[in-house]
């Protein structure tokens, strides 16, 4: 139907006769000739229709927006002084011949254009209209671009994409699972999976060697910031490799990506810092390295002071006190600092006091703070050496449980850093390595696992067994200007180990052969050494793509109540498909010993 | 860890060290030395333990089958006479300078060998060891070719990969849905796809213009021969393309794909057929053209005989009689005649009638049958002409209602070639084209869509109302040596067309809001002509992987009851997850009045 897509149209066709189909972005009638510029995926041409061309120029004169066309023409240079050097194809136009119009439109909600003013619900109601926007085309094709380049990358090394079921079993992980009602099997559910992990593993312990997919993964979770039910991972796993090789090779693929795609070069390595280093510097385990503000801890120098609001915390060994130097900071007015006060508050901090250190050179009569009057002399001397303080700076405070500190400051060391323009361009990976293997979970009184429960630690069980407080993993994550793009771990490969570590997390030995049997006993038959990681497709498409949501580098994602106004999932359903299911309803519980609500 | 695997060690690298992991495939002690054939993916390679390196001896007496383990030596062919050419690593071997076990093995439940004979239950119990046998790493290595040629055809030729929701809406579908009942939006539930047709018809009215998708597909049904609930679909839609296009292009692909994965060559082009035709010649509309057997209509000369079995289906226009010559089949034995009457039977055949032409010389008294004393000699000559009979050959006869005789003729036809070993080597693609739009249903008392709601006819809205029942579709079948591989079709691009079909199907103007309504909206925003096909790629892999069931290509399927054996899925959750999806289990109708099972 067509012999070049618009966007193709060039000045090597001059001369040329062309059949193209698409839509009608615009039509303009002037000069008695009827210009319309037609539009696919590779882009505009303008087509001209003249009425030397009768049948066809009547034809154009009921075109309108979106309608679709097929038009015959010559290719010929535009006249001078008409080119449009934002177009691939400005220089040409396309003299019609020849008009079919395949499909009328209506008139779209709202206009084809890259940047428009229109609410999200009523873009993904309309999402094919959406989609035809230039940005929304741009961002499908680097998706399709970016998943292309990484399938290469790991053929080329030698892993093998496998499938894993997706009808799989519900596991006690964090996230929760979607259940799936079995009708062969009444009374009992399949889960979908929160990531292929196990079936990795097996695959590993199946000599497949190297594996990879570009897999679906699901978690029923409550929507926070920019999640999705149904979300896209690279997920990788390899044996008879250590970290340090997994993580070369998992670098050298992302550095590859940024130069094939972007043209971007990113370090070579990346840096590597420990997770306890990370919390130090920037009390975060996926710092922004853009930013270039770091915490400095003093809890040493405020141990002494009288000043209950940090000696307790400089006195409590799971306390942490911290200043946070902003360089110029004098300027943050104190309006604003009541605003930041309420932002860490968000977190947890009980306040926020600073210091602005208006003149090093004047001594404490330079210095402008309500809490200086609660710290000696030398302890304030000590803040200032420590933080490398100069005049104009402020500096900031935290003190409290070192989990409200970190997450308080880290936040703000963020805000501060975007609102006060100190953001780096550019891309600063690193590595986020040595985590612990668990935290304790105050609720629960137990171990849970930092990653997840197949995780290696790098010491013996013994060691393990004896101060799991302090143990430390085999696990790292990589970390893009701020956001987790990949994550993974050694893992586990022999039973004692792995039944050890279920032990530590409070999985008995019937819980653990119940729902992890499987897998214990997978290990007994020559289990290699294995370990892996997974990407955020989606998160490291929307970084790259410059996008705003991991929802604009979906084709069709729900809204973040998990809910897609486009097709109107999810449904009710009939109340035979639930009697077939082995299903009911449960009474609503506002409506107890009402009727059951209709189906 | 290692610099090598172990199929790729041979003769290039005599006299080099090598490092290589693996595991213990068999131990031999023989003549003082230790022999280990150590195994990976890629094959396996002799290692040699010599007392001379006594640690690694000691050490290597204690491996057992399936450990794994690490060695490093030196590379050197083997003594003449012990070269084994039934390996790549056959003319040398590893004498081994140092071992290192990296893990231990209990005895493995059955031999890592291609042939083995083990039930199914208990290989799936333990995939893991199943996907070991060099027979299952060639299938996932097949499927992994595939899979990356069809995706580099397809991305070479403007498709793009975008991936669609799993999370969707209940469809009315034939097949049944499997729900997932969603936590956020109590007493509603998302739908796993049956597969992406309406996506990817959005995807083309957003101006996406060629797509594709590997993709997972789910049907809730009773598990006949060899389905699985979940199965992948090579999925592909394109805008501005006719049927002839969209066939020329698949059937490039796959006879590519042949080339480049099997080095067989498939015809270009692939013969068409019609629907009409397939049925009249093979009662089958994916006829295996490896067997040279036809059909021969003959009602014209059965119309007047007075044996009613075969003057009954002559004369209902809804009936149908006919020939099936076996060319040599004199030899088949009554004993036979009655198992293949059974066999028959099965497809609701009330008999099978039969004539032995022993010698076409001598006339009648040449030919041996129970039914020739009701046929005139005139239909018997007309039949032994028609059918172009020789002496030696067998004529079955099928005489009943089209479908009966289509289906138990149809399968008659496949036995015998398979029985009788007429089955031809190689590979007989074809297209089958022109399906009807429509067939009646007699159970609803209405018509259904043989393809799907979306397929265009190949005729205007007025002739489709005038006669539903004649209208063809223009849909697509990909038949490859009788199993049907792909199928697609040029789809309705126009409101009017499609109201109209749902019309014809019953489905009402509400009904056709509420479910499809959002397809009806888009088909109004200027809709580009566009249709597509579907590839079944697990039946593709197993076809061309030689293997008997489509469990065979998948890593871990499911059994025939729809249960995985290796996780024990489906299972029971417990009653606070159900509670918080807002469902409760039925009361078993066995013990209706009861408790409820405990979950």
């Amino acid at each position: 139907m067509r012999s070049h897509r618009c966007g193709e149209v060039n000045e090597s066709l001059l001369g040329e006769e062309v059949q193209l189909c698409g839509w009608v972005h615009r039509r303009r009638d002037h000069g008695g000739v009827i210009f319309v510029d037609l539009r696919d995926r590779e882009g505009l041409v303008q087509v001209v229709f003249d009425p030397d061309y009768q049948a066809s120029f009547k034809l154009a004169e009921t075109v309108r927006s979106e309608y679709v066309i097929r038009v015959v023409g010559k290719v010929r240079s535009r006249p001078e002084g008409t080119e449009n050097p934002n177009l691939k194809s400005g220089k040409v136009e396309v003299l019609a011949s020849s008009l079919e119009i395949l499909n009328r439109s209506e008139t779209p909600p709202f206009p084809i254009e890259s940047d428009i003013e229109v609410n999200e619900e009523m873009r993904l109601r309309y999402r094919y209209i959406d989609l035809r926007r230039p940005v929304m085309q741009q961002r499908m094709r680097m998706r399709r671009d970016i998943t292309r380049f990484l399938r290469n990358f790991l053929d080329h090394h030698g892993f093998y994409e496998i499938e894993t079921p997706f009808l799989t079993k519900a596991t006690p992980e964090g996230a929760r699972d979607y259940l799936v009602p079995s009708r062969t099997h009444p009374h009992s559910f399949f889960a979908l999976p929160q990531s292929p992990q196990l079936y990795k593993q097996l695959l590993m312990i199946s000599g497949m060697d190297r594996y990879y997919q570009v897999v679906r993964c699901f978690r029923d979770e409550d929507l926070r910031a920019d999640r999705q039910p149904e979300f896209t991972q690279l997920d990788i796993e390899t044996s008879f490799m250590n970290e340090d090789q997994i993580m070369s090779l998992a670098e050298a693929m992302i550095r590859d990506l940024f130069r094939e795609v972007l043209n971007e070069a990113l370090p070579d390595p990346f840096p590597r810092i420990t997770y306890a280093e990370a919390m130090r510097r920037y009390a975060s385990d996926k710092p922004d390295l853009r930013i270039p503000l770091e915490l400095v801890d003093i809890a040493d120098l405020m141990a002494g002071v009288e000043f209950k609001v940090f000696a307790g915390p400089a006195a409590d060994p799971e306390g942490r006190v911290v200043a946070l130097k902003v360089p110029g900071g004098c300027d943050i007015s104190r309006k604003d600092i009541d605003d930041l006060t309420r932002f860490v508050g968000i977190y947890g901090a009980k306040g926020l006091a600073y210091v602005k250190v208006n003149d090093l050179g004047a001594g404490l009569e330079g210095l402008q703070s309500p809490i200086l009057k609660f710290m000696p002399e030398a302890t304030i001397r000590g803040i200032l050496e420590r933080t490398e303080a100069q005049s104009g700076d402020l500096i900031f405070f935290g003190a409290d449980k070192a989990r409200v500190v970190n997450e308080s400051m880290g936040a703000l060391r963020v805000k501060l850093g975007q609102d006060r323009g100190l953001v780096e361009p550019g891309w600063r990976p690193l590595w986020v390595t040595d985590f612990p293997m668990f935290e304790w979970d105050e609720k629960s009184g137990r171990w849970m696992a930092l990653h997840h429960p197949f995780t290696a630690p790098n010491c013996s069980e013994e060691e393990l067994k004896r101060s799991p407080g302090t143990a430390l993993s085999r696990a790292y994550d990589m970390v893009l200007n701020g956001t987790e793009i990949g994550g993974g771990s050694v893992r586990i490969h022999r039973t004692e180990m792995q039944q050890t570590v279920f032990g530590l997390l409070g999985i008995g030995e019937e819980e653990a052969r119940q729902k992890f049997g499987f897998l214990l006993n997978a290990l007994r038959y020559g289990c290699p050494p294995h370990g892996g990681l997974a990407f955020g497709l989606d998160r490291l498409v929307m970084l790259m793509s410059g996008a705003s949501s991991i929802r604009e580098v979906m084709a069709f994602p729900k809204t973040q109540s998990a809910w897609c106004p486009l097709i109107d999932a999810p449904a009710q359903v009939n109340d035979a498909q639930l009697h077939e299911l082995g299903i009911r309803l449960r009474k609503n519980p506002a409506t107890e010993g009402g009727s059951t609500p209709a189906a």
